[in-house]
């Protein structure tokens, strides 16, 4: 069994964004030359997140995120007397940082329409993380 | 360290759905002889996501059901002006497509309420796929 | 490949708690000895999860649960004729009971501000399970 591990930067400039990271982890699984297995991906910052979405219609991106500042509103929370971040928080702990994804053939085993998005619900940030962690098998020459 | 794949197709048949797929999940544990170790698993489809849930009152999948609709109502979104499934698409996003699941004694260590379901937010599809990927040890002859 | 296996066990002492458990899963990673892989947390129980969320000002855990309660409110769902948790285990199956988070230099890659909790939105409990399942690659000798 192989181990692979990298981490993606990216910068954010919205307030609140959905980066597709795509085509950064594919890079990462082709790297790795993990054939069969699994591709770990964990998003640092307790105000971001990672969510597995379709990115055809650029209208969803915008729809998640009306979506959850109407669930969890702006302003009304214990820590915004702190850090005006509560809602960015909440948001984050719902959708969660971590997403494991299969490899098959040498591939991402993602369906057509689903990509892989950071969720920054406190930026513009300089620097989000996403670790990349890819566990499995290499394919056998001559296989 | 040993490495099993599979595949799980189901077809469901209503609009939207919680399917328990658990036994087809413990099926392919014991397959994969795996004694400890993690089963990861993936529902593809950007409509589609995976919940873990009680399943012995059928009650809780029609309550789940229900407050989802009322979080993420139809057709207010502006993606629904392309193809009429964005609410489907922001719930799956929410639920996500993956867990991971811990293998203890060769058995998948949920706890006794706890199944596996795939939750289908835009059906009813002829084909939902869940990927498996198990991951870990064998037991040693004669332990 | 190194397989490490482990269970943290905690009681709550509120109906609804977050408790902080990344202590306990930091001593786990340091006895695995695993230098470079995943830790992979499961917690049992069908009105339970996991977050990952800021521990730094405790008014975050109090937003967490507020407005968890506002989102799905208690008292009004079929499954409360028969057990009165209907909310409970809708929440829990939003947040998910399964977390991945990277090892990195012997480490928990988690983020200055990321902690690990259980959520018990159906306590206080005398006992609530954590499984704790390590995979990765030991630090060569010397290294």
């Amino acid at each position: 069994m192989d181990l692979y591990t990298a981490k993606i930067e990216i910068s954010t400039s919205q307030q609140k964004e959905l980066v597709d990271i795509t085509q950064k982890v594919r890079e990462h699984v082709q790297r790795s030359k993990v054939s069969e297995g699994i591709c770990s991906l964990y998003a640092q910052g307790a105000t971001a997140a990672l969510m597995i979405q379709e990115n055809d219609d650029p209208n969803i991106r915008a729809d998640v995120l009306e979506c959850f500042d109407k669930l969890v509103p702006s302003g009304v929370w214990r820590h915004d007397r702190i850090d005006h971040n509560g809602a960015a928080h909440i948001q984050a702990g719902l959708i969660g940082p971590s997403e494991t994804i299969p490899i098959r053939g040498g591939e991402l085993a993602l369906s057509t329409w689903q990509n892989v998005f950071l969720c920054d619900f406190d930026g513009p940030r300089p620097v989000r993380r996403v670790m990349v962690t890819i566990m499995g098998e290499r394919a056998s020459v001559g296989a």
